[in-house]
């Protein structure tokens, strides 16, 4: 399974790419940071942001994307920006048809680390373990965006599991 | 000057079109809401706004488009949406290669209304007197859009008037 995981922003948006399946070691493929100047007007940035994702979607070819769940943070002003990229990304996946899956940023942080608490480093840390990397991702950005993709793999793989659990109950008759 | 004015939101998106030049009545040539269900997953959301809003721009040519800039709003989730919804506007006006132009909620007031802080009545009222309507717009979300569309009319002839002046001096020397 090759996922595009997106931690999106309008300044920076994270991108990783990474293969594996449910239970497996995952591999890194590619990690990009999507730049854009704050003095651009909001069209230009969204259109670079739209025209650099959708060149990642068409050279990597994932079979779903995954994008971080914005929540309600102190700073308006950057919701509001990561909200916006997030359309875009959600939007771009979209009309290339693939899936989309959402996930909160607790979701990923207890997919990589056990903790739905842990901190940014921590979070670099096991990404940096989990890809076998010899050297953190650069720049950090990035680490969200792997750390989305690995959550895909391994949460998909375990609605996999469970569809399948499922499906063989009910083969059986044991779903009451 | 043909506008295509977007009041964004996720759930109700209004879109007004309208066609005149600064200082002179506008014309009425539609206007819709682009609607989509809130139990549908957001993907579906965005690309169906996405497809609405470029069949629009297709079938009525504007030269431009004004869009509502997005501010807080005491309902994150509802900023949330409305962001998302604004994104989809401002980049698929960006695709289609038209100038985006994006106006505060003040600023559309003051334009139609002469006071910015005018209500939804009052605006809908001057809309409808503005462009010569038989009766307001239903549904009324359309109003707003409308009334983005009549002020970008409006203001875009201020700002050429603004250059013209400001070439003017130019050329005779008068700007300090």
């Amino acid at each position: 399974m090759r996922v595009l995981g997106v931690d999106p922003g309008l300044t920076r948006c994270g991108v990783g790419v990474v293969e594996g399946s449910p239970g497996r070691v995952c591999t890194l493929l590619a990690y990009y940071v999507v730049h854009s100047d704050p003095g651009d007007e909001l069209p230009v940035r969204l259109l670079h942001l739209d025209r650099s994702l959708a060149d990642l979607i068409a050279e990597h070819r994932p079979e779903s994307v995954a994008v971080e769940r914005v929540f309600s943070q102190h700073n308006v002003r950057t919701v509001m920006g990561t909200a916006q990229a997030g359309a875009v990304a959600v939007l771009g996946a979209a009309r290339a048809g693939l899936p989309v899956q959402m996930y909160t940023p607790s979701e990923v942080k207890a997919a990589v680390t056990g903790s739905g608490q842990a901190d940014k480093a921590q979070v670099t840390a096991m990404v940096t373990r989990l890809l076998r990397m010899s050297a953190p991702p650069r720049p950090a950005d990035a680490a969200d965006a792997l750390a989305l993709a690995i959550c895909h793999v391994w949460r998909g793989g375990t609605r996999a599991r469970l569809t399948g659990a499922v499906a063989g109950q009910r083969r059986n008759g044991g779903v009451r």
